[in-house]
């Protein structure tokens, strides 16, 4: 950087504003700038940028699985808003462990970076508690505490849960079941919003109907097919489900299927995330969209104005609006002669 | 860490080689440093250690498309055998943009990190050319460069091409078309396998059989159905269908349901990667394992060595055998008679 200064006339300063696009600049000088660093194919020293910025340029995000397409769809987005930035993205997986997940923390942490983002496996804020107190900057995504005042991207769960088993009903399913996430924000929610459906259009919430496994967010296909074996041995079988999320939903779309019954007709099944190989599936899956890429895009976004912000700034919170996907697995025969509104079908 | 060894009164390279797990080590030594740390909760601070052994404990990796889960796979693998060694990945994407690749390369390098993983979605070695330069340590997986004398972890893609060609023959297929990859080492060996097969059973090989798209790594869905609707526009209608990976094998079985053909007794399909949701599918699909969970988990080994090791060392080569998982999509009826070797069915 120095020796580009040198050969430029123009302060370490000067440059170090232009390749981090500030616009203290005028339009020439950083046109100057722009134009040699191009021609020499300079490299940004990390280190010397972060000397004078006192940054890492260095992002953490925490998911429970990487391997679980929601997740690995904000990891992509989030890497791009702030990869345009100059930022690295280090990802780290709890695999949908608390301890491993505050092990995870720490050790980033211990990294100095400029933010973390968490997708928290944890039912309770222990973790985040210690983030708070460090005054590490830090955003929580797709789950929230609500005792402790944080940074959040997400979406609106209640309204998910609620939309879901809307869909059922309207469909004509009357004996709706429940498989549910864990006892975090996400999974009450969408719990919320399930019994919430169910007293807003007069049907009977039967605690036999929800079924929770420990694990919902890895190994969920499997975690799927034994709530749904439960659900099946169930002294009168329901003829709807509504799944936590969509890998839950895929297996106990499996499950059914081995039993010999049949999706939607017999059992109709909604999950939760809109996949992408949902409509590509035996039967393609309805499902909630909780627009995961704009989650990750804004929760970048938010931890940008963090980090570049010179003062201290109150916790944002940005809760998304998720919409119905419907799909073949809840288009039931009989809700063809339903008088309930129509619904939008995507393939 | 300074105060640790104030208070255990052992030097402080002695506590950075226990944080390593250096052998270098008393036992007793070992025991009390740990206990102590484990004790305060001790969060070993990454930019002393690094002064101490000049490394910055951080690994990159550059693939190009983090939601194909097949390089997710490899992401998770590859951090679960690095973080136990206290090195955090970084993740980068190219969205298969060689441009974008080299671009995401140099960054990285500027980051100076211990090593760099990369599946590059590049054609030519220029990027790595410019590694090897540098004496920078990297790894390259799934996809290698024959001009160069790279570290390499991936799949046998020749038998992976043969074995897939070999079992559409063996299922009856006599009309074999390819789905083909770009013209890097994974796609030009799958179709060196597909030829091969072709050869060894006296079957023609026609041009107009194999079809390729600009895109397969990114949007591969929508590419295969593409390539799909070229291939059933040919004069003679293929019986079979090779495809370099699963989501393009998705997107070819999803056109060949909109046109009223059946999978797999009009076109038989197989892809490569062997994907989580494989067995989900409307018609699950039979695929070729390329053991990505392996491909991340000794990548991650080749590197720590290569960290590691004081002398500079030869480059690796580590090449997995594929294997055959034959599902709904590959069994024809006409199969049914076939003398050919029985096939072990996955469901």
């Amino acid at each position: 950087m120095k020796d580009i200064a040198k050969e430029l006339g123009v302060s370490v300063v000067t440059i170090s504003k232009v390749l981090r696009d500030h616009p203290d600049i005028s339009d020439e000088t950083r046109e100057r700038v722009l134009s040699y660093v191009k021609k020499v194919d300079y490299q940004p020293n990390v280190l010397a940028r972060s000397l004078v910025t006192g940054r890492s340029y260095l992002v953490g995000l925490i998911v429970p699985d990487l391997l679980h397409p929601f997740f690995a769809e904000i990891a992509k987005s989030l890497s791009q808003v702030i990869g345009g930035k100059g930022y690295s993205l280090i990802i780290a997986s709890s695999e949908e462990d608390p301890e491993l997940e505050a092990r995870e923390i720490r050790q980033l942490q211990a990294r100095h970076l400029d933010a973390l983002v968490i997708a928290s496996c944890a039912l309770n804020n222990t973790s985040i508690d210690k983030l708070a107190l460090h005054n590490d900057p830090y955003v929580l995504i797709d789950r929230n505490f609500s005792k402790v005042k944080s940074n959040f991207v997400g979406t609106d769960d209640e309204a998910a849960g609620r939309i879901a088993t809307e869909h059922l009903i309207q469909m004509g399913c009357r004996r709706i079941a429940h498989i549910s996430g864990r006892n975090n924000s996400t999974g009450y929610g969408r719990l919320q919003g399930y019994q919430a459906a169910l007293q807003s259009h007069g049907l009977r919430y039967r605690k036999e109907y929800v079924v929770s496994r420990p694990h919902v967010d890895a190994d969920s296909i499997d975690q799927g097919k034994q709530a749904m074996q439960i659900l099946l041995g169930r002294e009168i079988r329901p003829d709807g489900v509504f799944c936590y999320n969509d890998p839950l939903a895929i297996g106990a779309m499996e499950k059914i299927f081995e039993e010999g019954l049949s999706v939607p007709d017999d059992i109709a099944v909604i999950g939760c995330g809109n996949l992408h190989y949902d409509s590509s599936l035996r039967i393609p899956l309805s499902s909630i969209d909780q627009q995961s890429h704009a989650i990750g895009r804004r929760a970048g976004e938010v931890l940008l104005e963090i980090i570049e912000s010179k003062v201290p700034k109150p916790p944002q919170k940005v809760v998304l609006e998720p919409t119905l996907i419907a799909r073949l697995s809840t288009m039931r025969n009989s809700a063809a002669h339903s008088d309930g509104p129509k619904v939008k079908t995507k393939k």
